[in-house]
Parts: C-alpha cells; structure tokens; sequence
C-alpha cells in the first residue's frame, strides 16, 4: 500500500491558540506501532480540554487531538505481530502503555503511570495518517462502517467500563444521569443490553423521548421533577443499585449519593475540570455506599464493547463534517451547543 | 437458672439527660430472643452519640445503651432454636432484623430499614440481663474470657469488616488511619492476620510504638511528617491498596483519597456527625479510586471476627470498671481524654 | 378466611408404593409457618425420585410430594411478620432451614444441612394446603396466573441459579446443553434476558427450532453432528464461556468439559441418580476449566427468578391437568415420555 | 558485559534419548528478548515430562529443558525496555505468550494458544544463557540468593495460584494433599502467609513432622488413618474450605471431592499423565463443589508470590548440585525417589 509523506492534520501549537489545518509529515511507525490511515475519527469533550489546557496533565506540544480513529492499517514496525496490511484497526485515548507494570499485568493499563494518550500526549486521530501500539489499537472486524464505530472507540468503551464497574446484575437497575447525551445515550443501550433496568435522568420533554426510544424504562426530568432523589428512589423502589454519572453537574453527582440503593455504586465518570464530589460520612457508611471512579476501558473492555456494537445493539446517530471543518465543532463544545456527536471525514 | 426480676442498668430519660444507674425490671424475652446475663460490655464511641442524640437518626427513650454485651444464656423464648441456656452470647449493635428483605437475604442485614439496634432502639448492654435476636446473637466458645472478648463484639466486627470492604489480597498494604487508637488497633492486628502489610498512621511516638508493637511494618506520624500523602506513597511503593479511616478527621480522610494506590480502595468507618468526605471528580477517575462506607458487620462476619479472636490472633488492653460507674467513662469520652478500651462490669 | 379440616393430597406410604389420591387432614402452621391455599402446582423430576426413593437421601414417609406450588396464604403462625392472609406465596424445594448456620449465613442457604425440603421431608404442593416457612416462601405478586409460575418455583430457580453459577459476563457464550426440555427451554429465556449468547444442544430438527424460537441464536444437534465438540466450538470461536448441564447424559457432561473455552464453567445441574462426571485433569488443568455443581436458588436467587418471569421476559408452556390425574403423570415421567411441564390443579 | 559465543547445556535430541552435557551456541536475543546469564535452576517434574514426552503436547526438539532459571541479564533486543544489563531476572515456564489474545489481555496469559514454554518449546534453563521474553521474564530484586528463589519461579507460583483459585478468605481451612513433598511444602507456607489454616495430608511421621514445621495447623497420615475423609472433615468442622491437590494420586484427588465443605473449592494443580478425576454428579450438586484447574501463574501471580519469598515468608530446603550431575537428578526423578528440592549450578 503506498503510503504519501505528507497529509493533512489539525493541529495546534499552544494551549488554547489556533485550530490549524494544514499539511503535516506522516509519522513513521516505531517498531511496536501500526500506521492506521484514519478515514474517522469522532470528537470528544476530551479535546477540547487537551486544548484548552485546563487539566492537570500536560499535554504534547504541539499536537494533534483525536483518540476515536478509525481506518485501515497501511504499514507497521518490524516487531509487529497479529496484525496485516488492510486489517481495520481503532486509535483508542490508550495509545501505548508499559506492558510491564503492576497496573498493565493486571489489565489496569489505563492507571499505568508510563501510559501514552492519543490526542493528548501522542498526536491523535485528527489526521489522515496516526500511529498507535499494535497491542492496544483495537481490532475493529472488516466491514465495519469506520464512520458509525468511531465514537464507539471512547465514548462507547467508557460508558461500557463505568456499567462494569457498577458490578451489577441482570435485572437491577441502573440510573443514568445524562442519559440523553452523546456518552449517556450510550450508556442506556449498554446497560439495556446487558440486561440492566434504566431509568435515565436528564432536562426536557424531547430527551425523555429520546432515552426511552433507545431502552430507558423510566426516567426523570430534572427540569419539571421537584424531588429528583426521591422520584428515582420510588421508581426503583429504593434506589438503582447502581448509577452512571456521564453528567458533569457537580449537584446532579451529589444526588446521585444520595438516592443509589443501599450497598449501591455512584460511578464516576466524566471528567470537568474543578469539579468535587462530596458525600456526607454517616449516610455512606450507614448505606455502605461505594463511590468508584472509572477511566476508560482496558483493551478487554474495548473489545467487548466494540463486540457489542458489532452485533448490532448499539446504535450512534453521528453528524459527520469534513477534517478542515473541525474548529467550527471546537467553538460548538466551547459554547456548549453540541448535540449528538460529531465525526469528522478525514479526507475532506 | 433463676432470673431476677429487678436488675441494675444504667439508663437515661432524654438525650444529653442524666445518666441513671438504678433498678430496672428484668425484660421478657420475646418468641424469638434470648434473655442474656450480661458479664461485661465495652463501652463505644456510639454509646455516646446515643446519649447526645446528635446522629440523624432517633434513639429510643428512656434507653439503656450498650451493644458490646458479652454474657450468658438463661432463658429464650419459645421459637428459639440451636440455643441452650449456658451458652455464652453477645449482644451485638444489630440486635435484630426482618430477616427478609432483599438486604437480609443476600448478607447485607445492617443495612436492613427494620434493624433494631441494640443500645439505640432496643435497650442495649449497660444492664444485668438484656434482650437480643437469637438468629443474630453473637455465640461466643464457652470458657471464653467475658471481659477480654466484649470489645470484639463491635470494635472488631467493624474493623474486621471494614478490612473485607477494602477488598485486598494477602501481601498487600493497607493503611490504618489512627492506628492506635481503639478501633486502630484491632484493625492493625486483625490486617496482620489476614497477611496484609500495615502502615499505621496517627500522632506521636508512643503511638509509634504501640502500632509497630502489633504488627504495623511501617508508621507515618503525621505531627512530625510534613508530607503525609508523600510519606504514605514512598514507604508503600506507591500508595497503599486500602486504606482504613478509622480517624474521624475530615482531613485525614481527604489524605487518604490523595495517597491510596490507583484502583485501590478508601474504606470510610467512623461516624462522625456532619463530617463529610470530598473527593476531586478528575483525580478519582484517572486513578480509578474507590471510595465505600464500611458499617458493623453482618452475622458471618461477626463469627469470622469472634474466631480470630479465639484463635488468639487479636489481643484488646481493656480497663475494667464497674457499671455504676459508667457516667464518668461517658464523661472522658466527651473531653476526648479516652485510652483504650474501657469495658464495664455489670456486677459492680 | 376459613379454612376446611379436611383436604385433598395425593399421597403415597412407600417409596414406590401407590400413588393416592385422597382426603388428608389440613396441617397447621407452626409459630414461623404460613398455611398457603395451593391452587397450582408443578411437577418435577426430583418428585419422580422421592416416590422411587433412588437417592442417597430418605424421604418422609408417609410423603405428600411437590415443591412447585404456587397459592394464597391463608393463615400464619404467631411469629410470623411481613406477611397478611391474601399474599400470593410460593411453596418452593426449600421449605426452611436452620437461618442461623454458617450456610444460612452466606446466603448458602441450600446447603445448609438442617435443610427441610418440599415433597421430600416436608410434606409438599401436591395438595391443597400446604405449609412452609415464612422467611423461605417465595413472593408473588399479586395478580399473577399462578398457573404459570408454579414451574418457575423449582425449574426456573434452579436454571437462574445455574447461570448465575458460571459467572458469565453480558455479551458471553453460554451453551444450554439440554435446551429445548423443561429445564433447558427456561434456561435459554434466563439466559437472553441477562445478555448472554445462547448456543443450545438438543437432538431434532423440532427442537432446534423451539430453541431458536426462545433465543438460542445458535443450535447443535446431536443426533445430526458428527462432531459436537468441534461444532460448539467452532459456533464459538474457541468455546462458550459457560456451559448449562441440564441434560443428564454422562456422556453430554464429558463433552461439555471437552468443549468449554479456557477458564471456562461446566455448571452442573441436573441430579441422575449415580451419574458421575469424569475430567481429564491434564487438560482440566491446562485449559483452567472449573466444574461447579449448582444447587437449587436461595432466597434472593428466587426473588430474582421471579421478578424475570414476573417482567414478561420468561415464558413457560404448560399443561394443566387435575391433582387427581397425578399418578397418570408420574407414569409418563418414569416412561420418560413427558413434553414440556406439567401443572395440577388441586381443585380438581 | 561481555558473553561468550558457546556455552555448556544439557541437551537431548529425541523424548527419552540421551541427556548430554555438552557445548552449545549461546543463543542471540530476539527484539523483545532478554538474554539471561542464568546461574542456578530448579528442577521440576515437568522436566522428567518434557524428556520422556508423555503429555498430549509436542516439545522442541532437540530440548535444553529446564524452566526454573534465576540469574542476571547480559543482553537484550533492541525493543526491550525497563530492563537493564545487570538486573536480576527470572525464566519462568511462560517464556512468552502472544500478549494480544483474550487470555493475555485478561490476565490468563497462560491459556494463550500461542504461549511459548520454556523447557518444553523453547529452550529452558539447563543452559548458563538462556533467552526470555521481557514483558513475561520474572523480576527479582537485586542481592537475592539465586539458587533459593530458583524452585519459586516455577513451583512456588504454581502452588501461589492454586491457592488463589481455591478463592479463600484469610482464617478458612486449606487442606493440601501432598503436603510434605517439594510443591506441598511451599503450599504450606504460602497458606500460612495468606492467613490460612492448613491441615496438611500425607504419609508418615517425619511428614508429619516437616508439616507442622512449616505451619500446617494439623496433618492427617494416610499411612495410618483409616477413613481420611472423616479425619479431614473432623479436623476441619465439616471440611476444607479449599483443597489443594498437589499430589498426583487419582485416589487423593477422590477423596478431596469427599471431604471438602459444601460450597469449598477443590484445586487440581499435579499433571499426572492420563489421569483422571470422577465426581459423583448428585453429591457435587447438592453440596455445591467447585473443581478448577489451576495451571501457573500469570505475571501478576509470579510477582507475587517472589515478593513473600522475598519478604522472608516462604523457604525452600533445596539441595544444590552441578548442571553435570544433572542426568542422575532425572534418574532419581524417574525411580521416584527424589526427596526435596535439586537446583543445579549452571557452572559445574
């Protein structure tokens, strides 16, 4: 596959400065990395914060953003294995990890200390042409619509991990707070096909439509509900056993101590910058609530999250724009406009 | 066995009210209760919010408090079944529960929304001859020291469940915050004799000492450590894989979500009124942390945490004074001058 | 309500003796016991071995059999609380247990070894009024047919259970080997409804299509396939995660243990009299394979399996006939000449 | 460091032919290899296994056997990170695996289809250089005596796993069958370590005594008991929590089904070739047994169980000899007569 030396990216050379598209080098794989032409890549919340800056990581400078590619893999180092020309393979945040540590022997890659992030400390999908590790890209089957999985590659593989880390069964219920935006739509069909009861939680008529449209038994609006704790607890006749903050409202995280089912787990999901959340000691000890933080997913997680998706369970209505468009959707998720979730086509 | 129908009991009329040690009428087993003769009980921290009524949760009045009541059978109502009087048994925090509900059927009955606390809403321990549940009695090995095992019966199902929570492997470390205080140090012992590594935390060398003295393998003293959370990290490579707030600080337990290990897990225990736990949203999720309210333990824990003890594993300094004389030990604990444990003798 | 002294039962004096059809007097609630008006009943295989006796475990005698009763309570013992007369109230295998034993502790309930059995040292569904301990009867919900939940009380249980045993994840392979008998057809209901893949074995173009029809997405029959191991996995590329042993062939189990994907589950289910399973250890070894032998359902697990069924998701086809027609059953049980479940109704 | 270009082996050229100790190529380090300078090596019963060529899996041949190589590491390929010259590094049986495949994305790389085994398909440690996959080597720290931690990098990980499969909790019983002989002995010591009680099984006083010696908290002698079952369940209040069969006996593996406790894991861990283990279908359901098979550790596991040989919690009395007397080892081995546990010195 003949593979050009320059492409077209975009990328910025300083925390918050210019969004520029423009011709860049295409980066020669390292001898455990694959070179995946990116024909999509989706757009996360997640980029806007690598470039604003505005986390306690540093990121790579200057950088191409993007860690939801997907596309076809067109070279690769020698050490490579597993892995062929023309396979569709995924760029995932987890770019690379050390393989070696207590956290990668124990499929805990995403806390490993050495882990390299695509779109924030490796330039990421938001070019034509991007590397990543052959053992943690992910392994996307043939003839796949790359443009309808590539959300799926973070925002479907963390939603999935923070349903796993509820640690519930079939059959118990789950809140999803956010329920009817880009990662909390996710989570409704995830947790539906995993056998979970749904009751979503988010503001307005047309996203209580939207959440039961997609398997949400129940929901709440918390623009109308005066008691947002106490209508999930009566709906779950106690409280979900565990609930899905994709929301970042720090009140709607506290709710969510407050009406989980005793013995339950608030997930913690998103990441907004500043944020807090606080939980009163004797009400958690007395209900033995678990309040668990959850990253993304290992590259097991991926997978299954992607088997899911492959199997027709998930859906994710995508807008996609062209490369060149994507300040525009910068200025979108500054301005929270965003709704749905945005791919870019990488040849446009 | 004759039984008396007067008994002394300390007990009081109001919250914050006087603390009456009189004559009281011996109660009546119900159908399903034992009528123990209490020995010995330890008197706990709880025993004092009881009486101060500063826990959002009401107490009965007039109330006998107490729920560490170590003693012998000598009568039981008439659907009791697997007891003989003669036997030694506890009076533990949880006297009864439904024995139905979905938290009594899966080993979760402290959290039962029917519990009937002992010293709380049922007359506890500070009497003669109390009542309890014969499905939730503790049953302690005969030719037991009454005295000795009286503070197991809450202090260490607590600690012992609160280790369990944090969910460790044998040869990991945990962290025990107030290490030498009264919960403390049954949980550095009862964390040794689950083979875990132990670093104790709490305030001056002589607490130093007394920590490494039951096992602890390292302590941080955090009046003379400048950076505890870095003291905590360096000593265990890392951060600890659990930690155990016994420590009722506020800041101590912010401390412990800063230092524990990614995807290790904090383990709040005490109860302290009003105090919260505030975690940062980013940090939590990028290291996968888990947080969880750790309350009394149930039935299977109280035998396991009653067995260690009998096997000799755990050993709890007592100071033995007479029931008559329990108002001035309520007195130390609200000027905060308590050390160690002090365990009363109902005879006297 | 009132409550007649006399009854109908069909009772038996010998381990295969005649089977009777007679007036019995009504028994009367112990202190912890509910008096339940059987209107349905299912009948189980287990009920062909009590009358036969071909089990290392003796049965009452005189026995009334039948542990899948499904009824009205109509009087309760003075100890009993949480229940009122009008209830819907299941008769399940476990009619009580001892509560206070280290199995009664753990949820273990089953194995607890004061374990009191339906139809086997309990006197049993197969008459119209039946008793059983307040804390082990199953509830129903008001309104349901109680025709057609009588078979969830043991075989829906006991499927639940089994899958629950091989601690699979949503999204994983589980192979019902048995799938279109009693047990098997409710077993790939469970399964779909908690998010597993179903690949069902049975013999017969017929069955294949029954399985289908309830949401086995894969088939393999055995009387047409040369190679079952081969074909399970193949359908599974490399194995099913968990395999459901509801057939009792040896012969099916031996292959289940060839079939199983590495770290697998082999759960065990059915109870032919002295059938054994033989592993290969090296294998068993290499491939990490675990055999688990499932038992009946606990509380909580019926609790469950009733909530399913009571949320549409689980459908059992049944044939009523009369209490009286019984024996007539019993025959096409040991002729081994029985479709689907059979249900009597005690009025008749 | 400079590495000499041959090196002394003990090599075979066909299963069950000559074991000749002679000069060899050192072997070149691949990519992702380390070259090892290995000074001493266990020997384990899987080396008599590999010679004679009696398992259901090829070997390399010609072989240099061994897989139980400690020593320091002189090379490496030029992907190799985290390592370097002069590190103290391990050959465990895991040589490599495929660190892609479900297995080894989730901690089962030993159940990888690609696995390379060291000794077996990959030349082992018989040899003073042997190669090793980096991202599987094991680490040792630095100043650690190389022939004593040689046996744990084969048989103490091994027993180090089983117990984890048996899934205990610190203070339940483990009985471990075998438990005088060289897999046994570490079994007793890492059960200690662990927090759990051991009632070892195996014949003869002096067994007996080197049991206890070693913490096991009871021993039942089948020279001399005549109904081991009952010995087992008496000792233990109804059985072992878990069972670790390191004894290669089909009768023991029987008798460990018998006695473990309802609901109790039995662990198969030998690799005996051709046998078998049969369980009663009836009696495994009801009481609930659970048989795993537990193959070696994963890099976790090895980590691990280095790190209680490490903290001084686990010797191994070993008995040191030349690579040169190697083949009276294996014939020692063969006659059965193989008391403890040989290393040999790669130097003489």
């Amino acid at each position: 596959m003949s593979v050009p030396t320059t492409q077209k990216a975009l990328i910025f050379e300083t925390n918050g400065g210019p969004l520029l598209y423009k011709d860049i080098p295409v980066p020669v794989p390292k001898p455990n990395e694959l070179l995946i032409n990116v024909k999509y890549s989706g757009v996360c919340h997640t980029d806007l914060h690598a470039w604003k800056g505005d986390w306690p990581l540093a990121t790579k400078l200057p950088l191409v953003g993007g860690h939801e590619g997907a596309g076809v893999v067109v070279a690769m180092g020698e050490n490579v294995k597993g892995w062929k020309v023309g396979d569709y393979a995924g760029v995932k945040w987890l770019n690379s990890s050390c393989n070696s540590c207590e956290f990668c022997q124990t499929t805990c890659e995403p806390n490993c200390a050495d882990a390299d992030l695509s779109g924030y400390t490796h330039d990421g999908s938001f070019q034509q042409y991007a590397t990543a590790d052959a053992i943690h890209a992910a392994r996307i089957p043939q003839g796949t619509d790359l443009a309808e999985i590539s959300p799926i590659l973070c925002a479907g593989i963390t939603v999935y991990k923070a349903l796993k880390t509820a640690n519930l069964k079939a059959g118990q219920w789950v809140a999803i707070s956010g329920a009817a935006g880009g990662l909390g739509s996710l989570a409704v069909q995830y947790a539906k096909a995993m056998g979970y009861r749904v009751v979503g939680i988010d503001g307005g008529a047309d996203k209580a439509e939207f959440a039961k449209s997609l398997g949400a038994e129940a929901f709440v609006d918390f623009l109308t509900t005066k008691d947002v704790v106490k209508a999930v607890q009566d709906i779950t006749n106690g409280g979900p056993h565990g609930v899905i903050n994709v929301s970042v409202s720090e009140r709607a995280m506290q709710q969510s101590v407050e009406y989980v089912r005793s013995t339950g787990t608030v997930v913690l999901v998103g990441l907004p910058a500043g944020a807090k959340v606080v939980a009163p000691v004797f009400e958690s000890v007395v209900k033995s609530v678990n309040i668990r933080g959850s990253y993304v997913g290992n590259r097991a997680d991926s997978a299954e999250a992607i088997d899911f998706f492959s199997r027709g369970l998930i859906k994710c209505p995508i807008k996609i724009v062209g490369l060149s468009e994507l300040p525009e959707v910068y200025e979108l998720m500054e301005q929270g406009k965003i709704l749905g979730r945005y791919v870019v086509d990488t040849s446009k």
